[in-house]
Order: C-alpha cells, then structure tokens, then sequence
C-alpha cells in the first residue's frame, strides 16, 4: 500500500463505469428499477434502564443558527469556534438539539421538560417540536402521562404542555415544578422589573401565556429542591441558568441518574470549560458555581448524567480534567 | 445549594410516597392503570448524506462476551482494563458490536459487509445476527440491493451472505471480494498450512461452507485494490486484520468516507493506541503499519471514517494525538 492520502485514495474513482459492470451479471433483471434513497432519519429514540426504572429519551429536534458572536458571554468567538473545530463540530451554524426523557418507574409514567411543542414544528420548518410525535414513534401515549416534570422556565422546556390548538400536551398528567422559578415567573413586580431586558420580558410573556392558561393552571404542582417529586424521582437545586432552576435524579435500587436540565448547555463546550458563561445563563457567576458543584458530584460518584442540550441520546459519565470536565457519551447499547 | 453527594442527592428519597401525593389529582381518574414498561430498544439504525449519497448505518448486534485475557494481545489485561475504566466502559464483560452499512449512491444500492447472518440470532440469543430485521425496520429490501461489498472472510462479516434456510440474503446482488483475500481462503495449500491453528482452521472450514455455496460462488465477482468496486465505491488495499483485507472510500461531490472494516476494532483501544495488537490480527505487525497509515491519512484529511466495530451509529472523525489518535464520534443528526 502506497502512502494515503485522498487522492491516491480517490485516484480510481473514474476508472470504471457502473453501468459497464452490471452487464456482467446475468442473473440480475436488466428492467429493475434503481432503489429510490429513502431520505428519512430513523426515529429519535432511545431506552435504557436505571435499576428497574426504564428511561426514554425522546428527541424534541434541533434548531440550526447562525453562531451568535456572544454565544459565550464572556470568550471571545474565535476562540470559541477554535474548541468547536477541534471536536469536528460546524464553526459557522450552530445545532442546538433538546432532548426530553420518559421515566417510567413502574409506578409513574414521568415526562421530563417537554421541547419546543407542535407549534415549533412550523417556526422551526420541522426541525424541532417533534417530541410528541417521536413519543408516538416510541409507543407512549401521552394520556398515559402521569406527571410532567419542569426543569425550567425556558421556552424549549415548557411549549411543549400545550398541543398547537392549545390544548394540553397531557391531559391526565400533574405539572410539576420548582417553586422558586413558578413563583418567580409569576410575579408581577419581578416581570416589571424585567421590561428592560426585551429577553426576560419575552420569556414573562411566554409563561404567563402557558402557565396562564386555566388547564395548565389547575394542574401545576410547584415542587421543592431536596424533595421528592414522584417516587424514585428527587428534586435538586441548581440555579443560575434560571433563577430556580432544578435538576432530578432519578434512582432505583442502587443506580442514580442524574437529569441535568441546562446545568451546562453543550458539553464539549461548557463541560470541558466550566467557566464559559452561555449567553442564556440568567445569572452567569451562580450559574457557573453550580456547574462546578454538580459537575464535581458526577465525576466523583461516577453517576451517569442526561443533559438536555446534550448530542442524542444525550446521556454521558463525566470526568474531572486539569482544565474543567471531560464527557464520555454512553455507548449505544442495541438490547436493554 | 449545600455540597452535592449521592447520599444528599438522594436524602430526600424516603420522604414522601408517590401514592400519597398522586391522590391530590382530583382530575386523575383513580382506576387508571399504570403504563407497562416498553421493554424494547429502539430500531439500530441511522442516516447520512456524504455527498448525494445517502448511508443506512444498519446494526448486527452485540455479542457479550468475558474479557479475553489476551484480547489485546501484546498488553497486560489489567492495562486494557485501566484504559476501558477509564471511558466508563465495562472492564469484565465486553460488548462487541457489529455494524454494516448501506450505501445508496442513486445508481446502485450497496451493503458493504453483512453480520452474522440469521443464524447468529440463535447462538447469540438474539443480540446479534439481526442485521436483516434492522435492514427492514430501515425500509431496505434485502432484493433491492444490487452489489455486496465484503471487506474481509471473518465470520461477523460474511455470514450474512446466508439466510438461516442456506439461501442467498442479497438474491440480486453481486458479492464483491477482495481477490487476494478470496484467493488466499480458497487456496487448499494455505488451509492446509493453517490447520495447527484451531482458529484459522475454523475460518477457512466456514469460509469454504459460505463461499463453496453454488449460490454464492456465481454471484462472487473479485475485486482489486485502487480500483472502483462500483461507480463511487474505491476499494483500498489495508492488509493485517487479515492478509487480504481490503477497505472502501464512498465519494460524492466533494465529500468522502472511508469504510475502514477492521483497520482498528473499538477506537477507545486501539485507536486511542495504535501499536495495541488485537487477538484476532492475523499479521500484527503489518495490521499496526496500515492502521497508522490509514489514521494519519484520515486525520490529515479529516475524512469521516465508518467503523465495524466502533460504537453505533460508529461514523467519527480522527484527530491525531502524541500517542496515538482520539476518535471524535459523529453527533447524531435528528434530520438527514
């Protein structure tokens, strides 16, 4: 073998015809037609078990733009786009995926965040809001939700409680969520103070909209960090991405899963680097010291961590490096 | 946020019963039945485009297996399990996985290596030799497809050519081989040479049960190194994992992938270290030289390599490291 490179490699390329060599074959029907390509990704959904509890974790999609220059608040762009380079990741267009999971414990079917919803589908030209109908493609019905857990405020966490009609997402299910950041969102004189900012005020907007509405209302369940929600299913503070953001862990006999919400957004950037500041941390500092806590927990108890802005199937174990944190993404298993 | 430990994470999990706080739901009906768990993983399979190409990456399976003490052949075992340790993989049982692929090019519809074939259901207790069932969960007709390509004679790679009833799985394809990788198999002086090894005697015993078959024999069509096996599929001579082993580069446009068999088998080992001999190289030394060949060649050229063994959907980039070479693993796309 002479040395490779791509022309050596490719050098042959031209060399033969396809068609040439399909006369050779005389068993082959010369009237087949050529296979259409199929022009479709496989269903967005993968399972694995924690102890006895099985987890599904269900794609809502991606959004694809433009890389904001502020993307990282406080790092300069070039040097942002050098670590994306580095890993083989696009420089110029950004892919920001979000990843809901389904925990079922035996006892309670639990939605986790809820992407973008239907009405997503067509803003985003049917790149994101897939959720529900990857959750069909998954063989769960959403009436048989019982409880929707909210990590956050955010609007690729909580569009999807409402169907496109505004009806919602899951009829049967108790909406749970943190205290601090219902209370937070609803309060009028923290949504005055806000009108400044066009993003907060949009984000007040937003949730008064979805947790205004009556049948959200009267189904919302404000949860408290260090309780659990549902049996198996704990609440853990971890603000600053939001002001009263929670995380989950989920256990079952002796395994833990730790559901990260946005404690970091992607890993390869904000793992590796727990001091990059994301642009939609509302509280960048308090955002950071809480990376560097959970993340210190994961690398020291091993625990396997879901990260919602993580790449599919957005599950990986940390490792504590010189520099901030190194993911390793769980391998696909192709069994339970 | 107090410091985060397992024990704290999961002090609050006795707290509070499930059953308790479910009967708050006055809008739950109390007979609802609790949804079964699904119990089943999601269908293996995954696209991509390189070019105007379209690539099914359509997965055999798993077999587990103990940790071969001798797996790494020219490392002590505890070294190879500090390293497997150290990326969060299992270090007692290992999980080797199988993954063919089908290149749809517009003009011809071509599976490059085929499993374990139905009969490796059975033996492997359904974990592997599913690589047909995933072809039609991926929409694939097994007749549609015009043109195999076998990178190597072992067993996980051409026992598909055979369904569990003996007849052909590509009843319409040409089956492409390496010509000195067939020569050599079908050589009786060699078989005969080979017969003190209990494990290449079983090798050239099945490969003379495959490829002895009148079905298989007239559709195989030798191939030659540097040379077009069809019209955008180049063969490349990679010699070592076996003494005819060829690889194949898929090019459209302006973009290509380099199908590399079993250049390394699971990155994290061998391409992490190159000079890691794998118990089933049949020419250690010359399997060492072709994979840093090829490495540096894909790390020059940042081409996208697809790896049999390599964790699923096994697409990477290669970057080169002091010691070796680190695989970056291809983020899944929710869209193709």
């Amino acid at each position: 073998m002479s040395q490779l490179t791509r022309r050596t490699v490719l050098g042959g390329a031209v060399t033969a015809s396809a068609a040439a060599m399909m006369g050779e074959f005389s068993w082959m029907s010369s009237a087949r037609a050529e296979a259409p390509q199929i022009g479709k990704q496989a269903p967005n959904f993968y399972r694995y078990k924690v102890g006895d509890t099985e987890v599904s974790v269900v794609s809502d999609g991606v959004v694809r733009f433009k890389l904001p220059p502020t993307f990282v608040a406080n790092v300069p762009t070039e040097e942002v786009k050098k670590q994306l380079a580095a890993n083989f990741i696009d420089t110029e267009i950004f892919n920001n995926t979000y990843t809901p999971i389904v925990v079922n414990t035996g006892k309670n079917l639990v939605v986790i965040d809820t992407g973008f919803g239907e009405a997503g589908i067509e803003t985003s030209k049917g790149t994101a809001g897939n959720f529900i109908n990857n959750l069909s493609a998954a063989g769960i019905d959403p009436k048989a939700v019982d409880t929707v857990i909210i990590s956050h405020f955010h609007g690729d966490h909580v569009n999807g409680l409402l169907r496109k009609d505004n009806s919602v997402a899951f009829p049967n299910a108790a909406i749970k969520v943190p205290a601090k950041e219902h209370k937070y969102w609803m309060d009028d004189g923290e949504m005055s103070k806000a009108s400044g900012s066009e993003r907060l005020a949009g984000l007040f907007k937003n949730n008064r909209r979805i947790f205004g509405n009556p049948e959200i209302a009267k189904r919302v369940q404000p949860y408290e960090p260090g309780k659990e929600i549902v049996s198996g299913i704990t609440a853990v503070e971890t603000n600053g991405h939001s002001l009263g953001h929670n995380s989950q862990v989920v256990s079952s006999g002796n395994k833990s899963l730790f559901v990260q919400g946005d404690v970091t957004h992607v890993p390869y950037l904000f793992a590796r680097n727990p001091g990059w500041h994301l642009m939609f941390d509302q509280d960048p500092q308090q955002a950071e010291a809480t990376r560097r806590k959970v993340y210190d927990m994961l690398a020291a108890e091993k625990m396997m961590v879901q990260g919602f802005h993580y790449p599919f199937p957005a599950a990986a174990y940390i490792e504590k490096t010189p520099t901030g944190y190194r993911e390793h993404m769980v391998q696909w298993s192709s069994t339970l």
